[in-house]
């Protein structure tokens, strides 16, 4: 087929927007946002869906004992491994209608594109739909993808109970999601995965594409400051013990490190926990969390010794014992050289404006890098807002991802 | 008699001692503290007690109709207003044997004292056991010595409800503690009164009784800081409106008024309330307690004006909206001379170590100080520890507190 009929392929916006919409009636909530929770009723409902459409498409399916489908379309050569793109059904609890959702849709709309113009791809395409991405009602998150890349077993995944102690594996049989496949035993070209932003960047840019070089590198801390409660009348200032003070002075350190770690540093306390917590006593003990990201391994490394460095001179200074507890921690994720081109080239390609922003959560994507060529595609979204009813998105940018991915694909799989 | 034989009067420690371990038994916890709720059964069993000690010291009970206990020992001269003196009974959930019930029964050893040596007082003297000073059942707290005072109406306190719903009203009549003189209509010619300091500046400079020159006014604010809560991931430091490190700065700002208002001058933010309060979301609103105190009003309103003008600055430059809301507010209580240089020259004259100490907590005695010259007398409490069950005080501070007590009284009741 000439390159240039290929380079003058569009997506079906509407279409794809339609099926966005009808595929967030599933969990639907009255303020205009989606509670679909992974192996629920509705989270059954809207793979059953996704699997009808894809069917409808003529592609095959494939789900994994972790319940990851996969929806193939036949390449011309079947031994090549597939290009891959995909991304997660189930939502927050007040989750909105494009986290996730546009990943898998948009991949069925290149699919659905491709059909229409009667392309064949040398290598087979492949949509994936991944267990369980938010973790809001099992942990870890990023589950399906996690256990498909031997982050972690099939086992731990499947002992996870959500809070009212029904497990993974209980859940996933009860929705008829247990497939044959080991996950993992399921080769992969390259992987793509379109996802609104979750941030204000290509919003406050005015750019339509974002062009993803990787993503943050996060360690969380608990870090617990341990004064002495006591009166607030009867103790003068001078004999205090006051948590809350010393707990006030790290929270702003906190944030001047990531300022000394830019551009992309990130430092953040999101949770306070102040004991008795009384507005008459003065705080004895004040627990909260630190959540620090950067770019690379060995930046996060430096902002941690810089918060060390802190927490060292601010507990010899104030004499009151602090504990710095490391939670949890993912590595840096840097994208395939290639997949990033591919991306940035699709964007340029389309006319479409573009900047590199990095992702600061985590993506399924994470995963799949570790096993093949990888790469993400970030459209704005309204206000920066995600995990709320009110997240939004618009029709163009949602057509315009979708055309970005779309030429990525095709670069990667090559157009017969 | 002799003012020498007066000179030498001291109290019998040991029996106050045991009267307090005593009534300490009366709510007794597996802790050590005691937990006698206002207008409890257990509340009814101490008052009973105190009483059944007043009866066979000879003295005579009157109760008010909001429960407040007179017990009278007669003078000469029984037309002059009664010397009194007393505390509560009620303790905290988590109290300890001290707070309060010292009060009480110090002025029940000095009647004791005064009979084992046959000693007439010109004027009479009193003991007085207030009603629900703590505050932890019903509110407001300091309740029987607040009507009587007229801070509030009997109506407003009778109407007061605990967390089950039963009022001061229904739960004084079910302990048969409704009396029937109207709150108030009892002449006071002086009012002292003992406590623990609750505070830590005795014991750190090692000195036995604290002459109390006042009480500190306190302002109590609730602040809002409201920013805009977003992903801690995919948010850059440019793009965020952290409501928590603006907290953060002015919770720091509330300690520096406090020391810019030095010697008495306190602040403290005991409590802080995040929202949403989760570890990977900036948080969009934070609201936290204000707590100001000085010595006088004046102090207070200059605390207030820096607080005012700190806040505006802080509002500017982080362009995020500030609310202060006064909540409540305690006018400066400044003892009566007479009273004040009759505690501190009791002291003297029995050769303990002594010093001003301000009151930062709230004391019946602030809404005697509206009717009569008023005065109080602290001593040490272990690690400045009150409101908890291992609160505790020295045998001999105890005794020491009890025969300042007696002679400051003495002074004003005047032998014959």
């Amino acid at each position: 087929m000439a390159n240039e009929t290929i380079d003058k392929l569009r997506v079906n916006g509407e279409r794809l927007w339609q099926s966005l919409m009808e595929l967030a009636e599933i969990g639907a909530t009255p303020k205009g946002g989606v509670c679909r929770l992974a192996l629920t009723d509705l989270d059954k409902l809207g793979r059953d869906l996704v699997i009808k459409w894809a069917k409808e498409a003529g592609m095959t399916v494939t789900v994994d004992k972790i319940g990851n489908g996969f929806l193939r379309r036949a390449g011309k050569n079947n031994d090549l491994p597939p290009i891959v793109t995909g991304s997660h059904i189930d939502t927050q609890p007040t989750g909105g209608k494009f986290d996730g959702n546009y990943g898998v849709l948009a991949g069925l709309e290149v699919v659905r594109t491709l059909n229409d113009h009667g392309i064949q791809t040398e290598a087979p395409i492949e949509v994936a739909f991944w267990t369980n991405e938010e973790g809001s009602r099992f942990v870890p998150v990023m589950m399906g993808s996690g256990v498909f890349a031997k982050a972690f077993s099939l086992e731990t995944a499947y002992a996870a109970t959500d809070a009212d102690g029904h497990s993974v594996q209980a859940e996933l049989e009860r929705i008829g999601y247990v497939g044959d496949e080991e996950p993992g035993d399921h080769p992969i070209g390259a992987y793509f995965e379109t996802h609104i932003e979750q941030g204000p960047v290509l919003e406050d840019n005015d750019v339509v594409i974002g062009v993803v070089p990787g993503v943050l590198g996060i360690r969380w801390y608990d870090c617990t400051v341990t004064g002495m409660e006591a009166h607030a009348g009867p103790t003068p200032m001078a004999l205090r013990k006051d948590a809350m003070q010393v707990a006030a002075k790290l929270i702003q350190e906190v944030v001047a490190i990531a300022h000394r770690h830019e551009p992309h540093g990130r430092g953040t306390v999101g949770n306070v926990s102040v004991h008795p917590n009384s507005r008459n006593v003065i705080p004895g003990q004040v627990k909260f969390s630190v959540d620090l990201r950067n770019s690379t391994n060995e930046l996060v490394d430096a902002m941690d010794a810089d918060l060390r460095n802190v927490i060292a001179n601010v507990q010899r200074d104030s004499g009151l014992p602090i504990e710095l507890e490391v939670v949890s921690e993912y590595a840096a994720t840097p994208f395939h050289e290639e997949c990033v081109t591919a991306v940035q080239g699709a964007a340029e390609k389309l006319g479409y404006s573009n900047m590199p922003v990095v992702s600061g959560a985590g993506h399924d994507a994470i995963y799949m890098a570790r096993l093949a060529p990888a790469g993400m595609i970030f459209i704005p979204c309204k206000d920066g807002i995600s995990h709320n009813e009110i997240e939004d998105a618009k029709p163009e940018h949602i057509t315009a991802g979708c055309n970005v991915l779309l030429h990525a694909m095709l670069e990667r799989a090559a157009v017969v």
